[in-house]
């Protein structure tokens, strides 16, 4: 007998186990090795339901990488076709000269129109992008009895300001809190913490922090601490707090691109594109009760988030993203289109998470921000500025496309 | 010398191409196989960067499935960890009795989390779902010359939904155009189409379709076309017209807990619980000027949506949903959580996009939806009932952890 | 002893009772004639506290006309001063060449403002004004079991739809039910009903008929009526809904003005406007997270509201403005400023509520608009166009003042 | 020919000339006094149209007090009626014990609704009020040629915000400049000022002062001042921002009411209204995209602006206001409601602007906080807080009746 086989044996028997209620579907870790209960698990869904799943099966890591650490219940990997658009010309803070951006979706079309856009921003001579803030926030919400203590809890973390930072750096090596923002409804006190996380996205590391601090002012003030996050956060959820005083890195990218290239690579003008992003982006998203005021920022974010092991859910935020294009017109009487896109909440890191499995990993290696950044935190900055500047490119691509109405026939051809 | 010889000789001749110039990223599949262009894809990043991509080539179909039609410049796949929750036990329209659901993610502690919540759902009986609306939108923007031109339209339109309906279907074999709505702002006209895309998530659908209609509406009235998509659909950014109006489904599932059950399964009490609810869901979000009012639908929706192939920057609109919890107490004085989730704008579908892709598929035949339903559109019902159920778990699952004190320790153990 | 003193004399004896408890403040009317319960109640409390309440006790009206119709526990009226702006010149449907507006603001510069539009709007030759929308909506909440009972209710609801409108509409001999759409959250059913109310502003009609809406719904269905306004209608809160689909009046007016008047009348060039446009009222609005794209359109609003009897505290709907402006270039070659003003949700009336006070009604007369229309609605539907304008006038003024830099020196000239 | 026959003649001659095109509108004061040329409008006004003014022209102050302060093209004055509510009693930080409130408004039933809950208030006690942060805002917008110029910008603003303050507060013998907040979309930078105005509504104060600063700024930086107001500020339009950081006074009240208490005044139950509070002020507004979640509080916050001298555009922000509504059970197990509402931004003052008109400084005096406190600012807070616990005060008595489902029949009763 192999070892495949034996180890087949093994998950056939667990799996039986599980279906005569002896285990239960997580436990199986405990009787065996990662890849194995994997492996039990499909051969329980496999005669539970009608899947095959041997693709999900077929993954390029041992489970073991994953399981516990990044997903529970494991039963294999799900592969999202991944493809490569750039060189990404940018003079930013963190990133300069050019970068590849790998980016991983199933929509068709996506990756040639954010290419189309590179191509116009590298035809331009690049474009700029800078991180203008960066923290990553926890906001707990505690118990008052009323007002009057909501007040004075609120006295106390401003003139304790100190001693708050203290514990919740005391829980981490690299943390910093930069921000202690307090907001009270009525009996209910709400801290937002705000903190430098450097390279890391940074949830845990502020949900350690806060937690520690917490303590604190649980001890110290009348307030009693009912939950960790108290949605003023905001994590996951659209919420103008995060569009209007940002979350994770809040960064901007924009380029001026002449009306020659405009018309050369975009195949429309300057008017016409500045006339698409009043309509829709400013005047349609206006109508519309929006926080995103762009084109398509989103699928960006969501691609670069998965080839780079991001948190897809944290595309939620990614997507406040304002997108602004005017003609301007130089003392010559040249006229340029100048396109900006502003994300005001992008949420990442270059390690932690999902950054350390393979295929991300390596994604992070294209654009050669894996790990740590020297300093601390030039590596995440560097990736926030490659996705603003592609999030641009694809904001000029589909605007010149739209310009150009050929958004239908776009799909027709490349969608299905 | 073997074909993979042969194959690895043609890639890295063209990555050389590509690096001189002669060749574009793009043109590679113009000159070999969509394998072999990925390899090159490859090769030319691994020396233009520090990169090795050998785990991204690892993929387990063949790229001429989804080069072109998911993604182009393809380069491999990306692996995201894949796991298993549920059964999930629910009395739907579409679904009913149990149902596994695959989640894909990299954040530890997601799916014990929704699991625990999957059990507290069982212990209770099981879910009820039910899919209240059903639309997928595209609403196009139109220039006209003033306000007195824009009220023409709006009447010419509302006067002309038959021909316009007959213009837009003509396009689709099952699509039928379930909603027009006019809106004006000075001189822009927005049309709101709203399609029944049946088991499709339908956003091609329903371009295709508008682009006819859009043709009918510039020919027979002052109004010209300025950009197919005018940001009131709206598609991938935080909107209230969705969360208000809906956008795909339109889905809720509750579930009915007895006080017994919260204690033994969820270690808190239903007062507990509806009061984190009450002051992290309603009034943190409601002083964060949120549009979700829930603790973590985000997740679940982003890994039901990976999983199964659907569109992760849609989870922005996933994100749309209200988590309510209140104590009931029946005649005989005996206290229950109740528990609701509301999804708004849940954006999928079982045939089309990333689902024909190999993984993915095998995730859909997990949950039994896999291609078109029997009627048409019960499949992408059933998928959308019982990612709400899931989402219902998530939901009580971290509201009783918050209730209960333990997230930070939680994410310690778990996250990484 | 005159009847003046006599009044004083038994005003002066209820006011004692009042203080020592034997009459409650609200129950003088009970005892003596409306004007002499608020010389009692003035009386009362310039005891109590240091007022001197003399103005507020010189009032134009019988205090019989509003006491217990308008107001209760009167003490007198307070005199906001009025002016007038005009003519406002324009083509709309109900109204038509040239109004007079009334204002009634305390804030210096305001009409002067609004008056420099209005004069820029003539020499242009007018605005064009169009009401594209009317209904008053009232959405009441109720309770039902679970989501499958609320499914049914909506079910039952649109089946049922004619006899709805039978029940509501038999309380009223004016008002037609022309909306009615079901929105579910968990074990919420919010039915939103929007009435065309003609000339009256229509709150009450629609709460009297919805209340018997209500009562069919609740007696032929699972669903209990929990509240009749459950906050969707949406009165008086700032709310997407609004601002979305409409509440009230949605009346849109613009105005095209060559580069000239723009220069002679506003001191700057149609390129400065649209700048200051685009950068406060569109990209400003959006970081900000505002329903309001606008410079001022609440300041019309509630000078207007206020000359003309309307409720001030519906000038919070009154503010879901959006106003645009751009360059437009002729085939000659001749430049122009395009701006338009859309005003979602403006709430007013020319019959009830505060238009029947003597001031409010001299108001309504000056725009020629007092009283139901001919047919019924046209007043109402006039009044709101002349308020769209000058609403337009509004804004044209203010961002010209802006491009024109001199804000804060206009302020210090005229304001205190 | 007596005086007033002969202030008549002016006028009828000044009429005639306006007339005739020979005068302007507002060119009157020019040759006359105030009070006289408010007649020659009347008069012109009376001819061109067919209103009779004559109660528009009753007004108890000297024209020249408001003409050209507090208007243009002054007419006369909108009288509107006024009551009065309480006596408020609570204990906050700047009011203590009771005051009176009077209110100006057309709606009937509503000062009927604010006393009954100022009585249910009284009965418990008095209610509990807190001013927690105090700033008038002003944000200009600049322009700046890219994101790199905007990041420098931001960088000097932060190393020289001593410079700002100083440049900011030499123009004001009052006012502080307490925070100084930089947002960047694109080539725009915000700059948000808030100041401590004291007893002022602030918002003069706000604008010459972020004037002089933004002279500062434009010769400093790279950055050109496009408009003093860029719509960060909020004024008057409903915006996130203010709801979430507040503009004006944010302030709370709250009050614990007692079951039997809620039982004899509201004629219900604590757990009837909290479900009243949670269906309607959470979920509907949520439901709705509201940045409002109460009841009725901009008819408080309108009324009490109306009566002393507030402007009432200001209503919009004054209707960011959270309700809160909750069971409490004490250790002995008595019921108990605990009721809640801040709002967060409540523009008001107690000098300046419409405070200075004759009803309107009566108004202030009823309250006794006219004109500045001692220490500064402490009037305008105490005012604030007396109008927290009266909008307390509107949404118990509100959410009291919808609990008791008499609304509608009180309106068929008391509004017409």
């Amino acid at each position: 007998m192999t070892a495949a086989d034996a180890d087949e044996e093994v998950a056939a028997d667990l799996a039986e186990r599980v279906r005569d209620g002896e285990l239960r579907l997580y436990e199986l870790e405990d009787h065996t090795d990662a890849d194995t209960a994997a492996m039990a698990r499909r051969l329980l869904l496999e005669r539970e339901t009608d899947a095959d799943l041997s693709t999900v099966g077929d993954y390029s890591f041992d489970a073991s990488e994953a399981s516990g650490t990044n997903i529970e219940n494991m039963t294999g990997a799900v592969q999202v076709p991944v493809g490569v658009v750039g060189p990404v010309r940018l003079d930013g803070e963190a990133a300069a000269d050019e970068h590849y951006l790998p980016l991983a979706t199933t929509e068709g079309a996506l990756l040639a129109s954010v290419n189309r856009g590179c191509a116009t921003i590298r035809e331009s001579g690049g474009a700029t992008a800078r991180v203008l803030k960066s923290k990553m926030t926890r906001a707990p919400v505690f118990r008052v009895e009323d007002v009057a203590a909501a007040s004075e809890v609120v006295s106390w973390v401003r003139a304790n300001e100190d001693r708050i930072r203290e514990a919740a750096e005391s829980t981490t090596s690299h943390g910093e809190l930069v921000e202690l923002t307090p907001y009270v409804v009525g009996d209910n006190v709400f801290l937002r913490f705000g903190y430098d996380s450097k390279d890391a996205m940074g949830m845990n590391m502020a949900t350690i922090a806060t937690q520690e601090a917490c303590e604190l002012v649980d001890a110290e003030t009348p307030a009693s601490l009912v939950a960790l996050s108290g949605n003023l956060c905001t994590d996951k959820k659209p919420a103008a707090i995060n569009a209007v005083e940002g979350r994770g890195r809040t960064v901007s990218a924009d380029v001026e691109i002449s009306a020659e290239t405009v018309e050369s690579v975009l195949k429309t003008t300057p008017a016409a594109i500045a006339e698409v992003n009043t309509r829709k982006n400013h005047v349609g998203s206006a109508k519309a009760g929006s926080l995103g005021f762009n084109a398509q920022a989103a699928n960006v974010v969501a691609a670069a988030f998965l080839a780079t092991g991001q948190d897809p859910a944290q595309v939620v935020e990614g997507s406040n993203v304002i997108t602004t294009a005017d003609v301007r017109v130089d003392e010559a009487g040249n006229r340029s289109l100048y396109a900006s896109v502003t994300l005001a909440s992008l949420e990442l890191g270059t390690v932690g998470g999902g950054t350390k499995l393979p295929t991300q990993a390596e994604g992070l290696d294209v654009v050669g921000v894996r790990g740590g950044g020297d300093p601390a935190g030039t590596n995440a900055d560097a990736l926030a500025e490659v996705v603003a500047v592609a999030t641009l490119a694809g904001e000029l691509s589909l605007l010149g496309a739209l310009a150009a109405s050929h958004l239908a026939s776009a799909h027709e051809q490349l969608g299905r």
